[in-house]
């Protein structure tokens, strides 16, 4: 298994489709064939592996696969079947598939007499699926909330003035983390008051080489001349009148991962709505107190309502500090 | 001087006066006598170790004393003429004299020929002193802000619940901070809000030894009923109009630190003001959002103007986190 989860890793870890590995063993162990999904519209990983052999060769062989057999029909055949018809007699996977038409593959397999054994090295295969399981489970790309405030909560001063709330180590942590994301997310209100570049840049100004699709929340126009139009990647437009239902459509793009940076009033409704899957949280050493909070109403109307988070780090960044959290009880 | 800082400890810690010790060497580098400084009405360090001498056996002798010897006369005499008078020739100190009225010694007894070395030691010197450093030099006593508050910088949750916003460990560790303050600061708001005992208490509920003063910022009466009537001391009453007198009152009764406890009003008009010498920001891992901040105006308009703090540190309890910081710029 930890063979083909290195296989997996050769995959891309962008777009629709999992990193998922596959290797057959003859009865005595010996390896027979290796394979893995190179992405959208080419072959699984179990398919790969298979096209390296000969018809027969496979006859009471071993495949070991990180994700569950898919038993669905799409740009390819179903993978439980396709190691049916080889003869594969036992197939060890790590996790279950967890989607809605391709589950199902390890019950065919076991229905036709095939010795089915799930959950080898599981937390493994789901630390390599990461944000596509996520993303999968729960049928929207992997949202991650980020925002900036000083240490009483606040986004801007009284006036509006933000700029360099945070310093430049804790910035350089941005770009690195949005040029990791599929997409970057802001409201309408984010794009007129500060019209942000939002791509992805090292610390002397160069794009990194993979840039995260901008995706707008919102009503209102983008300006003609918002820097936004210069993204290297097209401007992607939903309403944001249901979030759930705009998530679903960017994760059906190939977004698995969403990176939001704001701002206030559009954070303030993913959270309402319970979807944040990791928080970001910048904290610059300053106080600044008055009414422009980092947050608005988030919905919670009494302190056991309140939307507990767990922490998984505190780290300093230059002068900041940056607290990762996650929902508490999320895994 | 090393020992001399050891002999200072043995005095109390609290209190309008500081600790101070005093070690009188014969030219060889024998110790003669010691001394130190047993509290307001007592001694001086000097004139403590003098006592212990015949007349005359400190003739040609070096005084070392933690802090410059006083030019004041107060329920002593002035400890710079003593040493004059017992025939002292050299005296070597760490701090500065920081009061206005006590000040002077060190130039008395130059012009008296005695050979002055200064600052020896002085950082050592100044940490003894601690906050009765400050208090002398402010002329009020160092104030410690504490206050806890969601991740997002609210003190409750909409409808005012804030009960348990942070856990035990959190509020162990307050307590233990409270017995060590000579007064905790609340305004009447919280008063009326939350009945708080304001007493320092252990985990098991019993109270610590140190208790500090009660000190009650405001105009609305404390109610017959308050837990804080029934406080092992007795709750001082200020009116908050004029926060610089009030503390310098405060000083005046002898109190060289205050724990100020809220609530958001109070607290944010000592941050307005630039009195907070020590932030202690209890976070606790939850978003709630809405109106109940933990601070309201601080006077901040702009971001240039932003109260910045330098972290000393940033600690896990339990679940929560425990950011204490002080005003940039501040030693
Ligand atoms: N500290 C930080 O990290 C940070 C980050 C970003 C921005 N900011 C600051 O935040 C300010 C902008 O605040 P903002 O709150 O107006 O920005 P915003 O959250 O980016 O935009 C709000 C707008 O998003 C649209 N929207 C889309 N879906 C929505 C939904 N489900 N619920 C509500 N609104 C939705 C609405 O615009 P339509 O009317 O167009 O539909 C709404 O007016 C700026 O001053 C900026 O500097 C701070
Ligand atoms: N999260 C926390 O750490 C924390 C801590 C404490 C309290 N709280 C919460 O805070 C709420 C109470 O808030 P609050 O802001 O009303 O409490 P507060 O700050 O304790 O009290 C405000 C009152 O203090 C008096 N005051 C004295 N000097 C003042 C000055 N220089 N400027 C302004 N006011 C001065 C005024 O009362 P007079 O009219 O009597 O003069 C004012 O109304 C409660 O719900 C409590 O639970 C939270």
């Amino acid at each position: 298994m930890r063979h083909a989860i290195e296989l997996a890793h050769r995959g891309p870890s962008r777009g629709v489709n999992p990193q998922v590995g596959c290797v057959i063993l003859d009865p005595d162990g010996t390896i027979l064939a290796e394979g893995w999904h190179r992405g959208a519209g080419t072959a699984h990983a179990e398919t790969d592996a298979l096209s390296h052999l000969a018809p027969g060769a496979a006859t009471g062989a071993t495949a070991v696969v990180t994700l569950e057999p898919c038993n669905h029909t799409g740009r390819t055949g179903p993978c439980a079947q396709a190691l049916l018809d080889a003869g594969v007699s036992r197939v060890v996977y790590a996790v279950d598939d967890p989607g809605h038409h391709s589950s199902g593959g390890a019950e065919r397999l076991r229905q036709a007499g095939v010795d089915v054994v799930p959950g080898v090295l599981r937390s493994a295969g789901e630390t390599l699926l990461g944000s596509w399981l996520v993303a999968a489970r729960l049928n929207r790309p992997f949202v991650i909330a980020k925002w900036a405030q000083s240490f009483d909560g606040r986004a801007a001063a009284t006036d509006g003035s933000s700029q360099w709330v945070t310093g430049p180590d804790a910035r350089a942590d941005v770009h690195a983390r949005r040029a990791a994301a599929d997409a970057i997310g802001v409201g309408t209100g984010t794009v007129l008051a500060d019209d942000p570049a939002l791509t992805a840049r090292t610390a002397s100004g160069s794009l990194y080489p993979a840039q995260p699709i901008p995706v707008v929340f919102g009503h209102r126009e983008v300006p003609e001349s918002a820097a936004l139009r210069t993204h290297p990647r097209p401007v992607v437009r939903v309403t944001g009148d249901d979030l759930a239902a705009d998530l679903a459509g960017l994760r059906e793009r190939g977004i698995r991962s969403l990176f939001l940076e704001g701002g206030p009033t559009l954070i303030s409704r993913f959270i309402a709505l319970g979807l944040v899957d990791e928080y970001l949280i910048y904290l610059a050493p300053m106080l600044l107190g008055g009414e422009r909070t980092a947050l608005t109403d988030i919905g919670v109307g009494s302190i056991s309502d309140a939307r507990r988070l767990a922490v998984d780090g505190v780290h300093t960044l230059g002068d900041d500090l940056l607290v990762i959290a996650h929902p508490k009880g999320h895994a």
